[in-house]
């Protein structure tokens, strides 16, 4: 037998309320296979901390501390935005990567991210090939935004659904309430810039026809404000109110999105964000109506006290599955969620290799989409209703969720300081 | 013993998380006083609806669907923005007030709002006065933006302070592990006009020194765009990121509000909100980070979800001390929160004068805010701390909160329609 060697565990790009647990199932199974794992680094940022040689020793971490990280939102050892280069245009960073996994002995990588994290995993996967240096990588499956291919859904979408469902449920009984005084019209916005599964996710909050919402406005479907217009005066004229859920990647006809028109956008082009203002504007100038908006922003992927027990129990099967797959030699592979039936809802995990989930973003199917284009289909509320199903509360403390607050200690640094290229 | 007399329950002004479970209380300890209470009408929408003759009659409601009301955020029977003029300037709607009144043989009227509706309960509470008509009025108190003078607190608040502490909270842990490569800078807009006690309530998110939120902006502390950059700045350097919380009634040295301003606003004159991205873009010119912001609008005051036990037992006892009140004849009152003791928090309901409360606005003390005017004091704390301790967990179906849902049975009209004048 082969001695132990050590794992590396990277977040990487936009983090969810459940990462977190993905975390503690992968550091708690490498934990429980002494004999063939050392320690578990994460990377301090994610990559960013692997190329600096800022990798977290997680062996400091109290088995307590790991059970609260799966309560605890946001990326406990931070997150990046980056993405590896191919071999031939990256090569100092490719140099980098091996002489941080050389100097720390390191045979396993986790990289718990999304599509473009999916597409660096893969890259890490040819250290074998291009290096001759053993190792074993698996990317760990999260994203708000449901896009990761082959997998059923991706952990961390089932939480924010069931927060923009609720929310929209909440808000629709307060507008209800105000609208012959007051406000007419409320408009929710969601993130996710190209797919609509967010948007569809609001749908749900309607349990029956003419439930709020009334509306929904898809990434999926062009913008056409006249007919928007149109269709909410018509709302308001047979239910007296309109609640609306719309998609921060709401595009115009010409693809241009709607929150990056000059005077609706407060912040760098390169953003997202600020299209339901821009509609509630739109109604007033053109019905007249009060309008009420709200962007729920981070809110609605760090809102780990409203998190999904499915998305939960996803999000640490996923964490489990990867080590499993390691340990196996599975290199350059994925664990996916299986869907084996909607009612009564079963799932096992699958194993997905990389090539295939790489290159692919899943789109939200044509038969979610209702002939309106501003519902969802019942195909479409079987599926995302399971993914909303059950909640795990998180521990309260003085009125407020507690959340785990990790020691964070830095491995001791081996190597020169790292100048990007 | 004379026989017993219908009572009208309206809902007014903004709507709250627990305005439903007052409603709840003040029909339940109606019915159980049939010597002396008859039927409780409800106006829909209101007062508008006590105008109109289009009065709910709540005896249809089971039992169970008034227990329901305590988890369903909104206003079940509708609320309404409303003022009622003097008696000398506003005679044909007292006039036809005190024709519904006399056709359906009111006798008690229990009117639910903030500090518009003291108001205009004290004028109702004139009805004996001005026309021998018998009636006894009283107020029950609710508002998200604790505004309310005398009493400790306003129901309804409780429940918002804790919505917006906690998503604080969740943002906050978001932001920190992307700052490292991405975001910078996250903003939380909070309700609440003039004073700033749903700002203050985000500084319980704290809890420790340097832990988010970093800086508060109180509508009470006039905005000063570079002091508040460079303000950032350092914190940025400090921590790594930084999370603001502001209010949306935030307004500069000339009190002009800092959402009004013509490029930032994307409605009426006379609405607030949209501070966050205003400020978002202010920074995001100034210092060139990348910003995220979230405005919760009504989803800050419709999430029962996250409803304070503290403040839905309040909602409760000012309910049913309305009903008691009445009962022994005390017109023109309402119900207060009288404040024991901080630790532990004992509190009972006591008994103000509607000429006492329904002139005055409750501010935000200034010993509760710290002297570098953008955080909170120790004695702000304690006194919020009771305020959004303890959970109340609706019933969830199929993932999404359970509402209750009324049959609204509408009482046979007896006058002539109602035309304003």
């Amino acid at each position: 037998m082969p001695p132990p060697r050590n794992a590396i565990y990277c977040q990487a790009g936009g983090v969810t309320a459940v990462i977190n647990a993905t975390a503690a199932a992968v550091i708690e199974t490498c934990r429980a296979h002494p004999d063939r794992i050392g320690k578990v680094f994460a990377g301090r940022n994610g990559i960013l901390g692997v190329l600096s040689e800022d990798l977290i020793d997680t062996s400091h971490e109290a088995a307590e501390t790991l059970r609260a990280l799966r309560h605890t939102p946001g990326g406990a050892f931070g997150s990046a935005r980056f993405r590896l280069g191919s071999f031939e245009e990256d090569r100092p960073t490719w140099d980098r990567l091996r002489a941080v996994f050389a100097a720390h002995d390191i045979g396993y990588v986790f990289y718990n991210g999304g599509n473009g994290s999916a597409d660096t995993t893969r890259s890490l996967a040819q250290f074998p090939a291009r290096f001759g240096y053993p190792l074993t990588c698996v990317h760990v499956p999260k994203t708000i935004d449901n896009d990761l291919a082959v997998t059923d859904c991706s952990p961390g979408f089932g939480s924010a659904a069931k927060y923009l469902a609720v929310s929209l449920r909440e808000a629709a009984a307060d507008v209800a309430s105000m609208a012959a005084s007051s406000t007419k019209v409320f408009i929710l916005e969601a993130m996710g810039r190209h797919a609509g599964w967010m948007v569809a996710a609001m749908g749900l909050a309607a349990d029956a026809d003419h439930h709020p919402p009334h509306l929904l406005l898809f990434a999926e479907v062009p913008f056409d404000p006249e007919d928007f217009a149109a269709r909410v005066r018509a709302v308001v004229e047979r239910c007296g109110y309109c609640v609306v859920g719309v998609s921060e990647g709401l595009s115009d006809r010409d693809g241009r999105p709607v929150s990056a028109l000059p005077d609706a956008h407060p912040r760098g082009e390169e953003q997202f964000g600020g299209v339901a203002p821009r509609l509630a504007r739109l109604l007033h100038d053109q019905l007249g109506y009060k309008c009420h908006w709200a962007t729920a922003d981070y809110l609605q992927r760090a809102a780990r006290h409203l998190a999904s027990a499915t998305d939960l129990a996803h999000a640490e099967a996923v964490g489990r599955a990867a080590v499993q797959f390691a340990l196996e030699g599975h290199n350059g592979t994925m664990p996916v969620i299986v869907r084996e039936s909607d009612t009564p809802y079963r799932w096992h995990v699958g194993m997905a290799d990389l090539d295939a989930v790489a290159t692919l973003e899943r789109r939200l199917p044509r038969e979610f989409i209702a002939a309106d284009r501003c519902h969802i289909t019942p195909a479409c509320r079987a599926y995302l209703l399971p993914l909303v199903a059950g909640e795990s509360w998180p521990p309260f403390r003085d009125g407020l969720p507690v959340h785990a607050h990790l020691t964070n200690h830095r491995v001791p640094r081996r190597l020169p300081p790292w100048v990007a290229p």
